[in-house]
């Protein structure tokens, strides 16, 4: 008999209903090549309401949902008690993807802690939980048995923190440069074919690259909750997100970006850290130009990238999407293969 | 009491030295991360000839060693049979840092045949046994309850592997698109400069880039052996080097470099493999004009990189190391983490 796991997914925008997708389209095709099939048991979103069938929810009835149309029409209810349904809710893994506030991380943060303390593992895209309290939620896992996965807080799908913790474990992590924010890096990528500013943000806007408000997006926030994840995770630091200095890009002038162009060089928003002499570390978030052959000077459009510095390796570079729906729902499903393999 | 793995280094050229040197050195600092130590137990070698300790070798007194002084000098033999001391040596681990020849993988394809028969798990940065004999050898560590391992055959420490089978497994890798070759990498580097091909290749030469017979480099065979790797492990595909068409660098003439320069593009020599729509596997080796918004334009100089194309994730990029001492030696500690890893 296949190995199954049940699964939770709080909050039914973009990324958890891509997921649901991916289960009910590919699902079959998966469990042959990852061991394991997947079996949604409980859903709950404030537009919809809450489902729950441990023998399964119809996801097929569920991704034909019209506009309008709430779970009570499929047997569910309309209310949404996210606490309820993570706490009683028959299943292994909580996919949590609901919203976080970039001042608390809440309420993405206490959906978190309620299933870990329910006894069930949880991955999550969002980065609030892991920025503002990863140790606290790593111990209420394992004091719980269970795992607490958020590979897509830093890059989406693309795999920084577990890169880092497997294949390159002992390698001497000294420290990174990332270009953690692709509508900032695709801003300047537009200001060097001669946009201005404003004229950047609008075309992203348009694109769906940038929010309606993207202060988050190019003054740094963004950045910094992932700055504190990856030095915290990477380097062993201790950091509060509020204590790393923040600068983001609309200090960097058209002439300033062309300047640097007639060098070869580019402007990049850059989240860094270093651990120092003394097992300190120093994060930052700030725009640096960068030469033609600093190997985040080719990173280009909204793509995202981080550079280690290592002891064996001198620099080491993953670069891939920083977003997208697919992309996301890759990295909850990343961490349930990753859940997998430690529950074996 | 500290978990220790017993190591016998068979080969004791610039890889197995660094790697004893850092486990002579660093090995107190490591065993605190990594949670187990490790303790020389054999070495062999054509010049030195063997030395077999189960309490340990002196390795201060090995590294300390003259030029001409020999093991019998350190209570060991001055004979070096390679097969009896795999075969009967008190190790766990196997570090195999011979030659391999690239028509047959010999002797390093036997050498770690030996091991895994007589119940010794394997790490090599040798390309022959995973070329030409992977799917046999590893079978053979499974029936033998030990495991074969050899990231550092591909891109020397810098790990793609690994980061294929571990954080980006589940992702529907579709393709890969590679320079897996740093000397031929850095001539096209330099011809871009304006140096002719024989400059570019003698000044390789000098930096120790390049062998003083550098056919394998820019022929195209070294790309190819590690492109068969990378399609036989990555894309489940059941290669023989022989059969992946190859061009080397040297049809490309500093006028077809120049121009693609103008034009902001760069030749450089791209190791590939394609899964088709039918199942099977294309690969090949040849040199290949990429324009600048290709993520592998900007790898320059020694460094090399592979591009993962993926169902979910699109392009995804690592670049690092291709070579070094210490980053082959890496190379070889990161098997023995993940040879760890699969032991617990």
């Amino acid at each position: 008999m296949t190995k199954n796991y049940n699964i939770a997914l709080i909050g039914l925008g973009n990324v958890n209903r891509t997921l649901a997708e991916i289960i009910h389209t590919e699902g079959t095709a998966l469990a042959q090549d990852l061991g394991f099939t997947l079996r949604v048991t409980a859903i709950t979103d404030l537009r919809f309401g809450t489902l729950v069938d441990a023998a399964g929810v119809d996801l097929g009835a569920v991704l034909a949902m019209e506009p309008g149309q709430k779970f009570s029409s499929l047997g569910g209810s309309d209310d949404c008690d996210n606490e309820t349904v993570i706490r009683t809710a028959p299943a292994d893994i909580v996919a949590e993807a609901t919203f976080t506030n970039p001042e608390d991380g809440e309420p993405a943060l206490s959906h978190v802690r309620w299933a870990l303390e329910s006894g069930k593992s949880v991955c999550t895209t969002n980065k609030g939980p892991a920025a503002f309290a990863a140790k606290e939620l790593k111990a209420l896992a394992a004091k719980n048995g269970v795992f607490f996965e958020f590979e897509g807080a830093v890059m989406s799908g693309t795999p920084v923190l577990r890169l880092a913790s497997g294949p390159l474990k002992g390698v001497g992590m000294t420290g990174f440069s990332g270009i953690l924010n692709g509508t900032s890096n695709y801003i300047f990528g537009r200001m060097e074919s001669g946009l201005s500013l404003e004229a950047a943000i609008a075309e992203a806007q348009d694109l769906g690259y940038a929010e309606a408000d993207p202060t988050a997006d190019i003054g740094g926030s963004d950045v910094r909750l992932k700055v504190t994840v990856l030095a915290n995770e990477l380097l062993g630091a201790d950091l509060d997100s509020k204590d790393v200095p923040m600068e983001g890009i609309t200090g960097i002038t058209p002439a300033m970006i062309a300047d640097a162009l007639s060098r070869g060089a580019h402007w990049k928003l850059i989240g860094a850290a270093t651990k120092n002499a003394d097992g300190t570390i120093t994060a930052s978030v700030a725009p640096a130009m960068l030469d033609s052959t600093h190997p985040l000077a080719g990173i280009s459009g909204a793509t995202n990238a981080v550079m280690f510095d290592t002891d064996y390796l001198g620099r080491v570079t993953i670069s891939g999407p920083g977003a997208g729906r697919k992309e996301t729902a890759y990295a909850l499903l990343s961490d349930i293969i990753a859940i997998d393999a430690q529950v074996n």
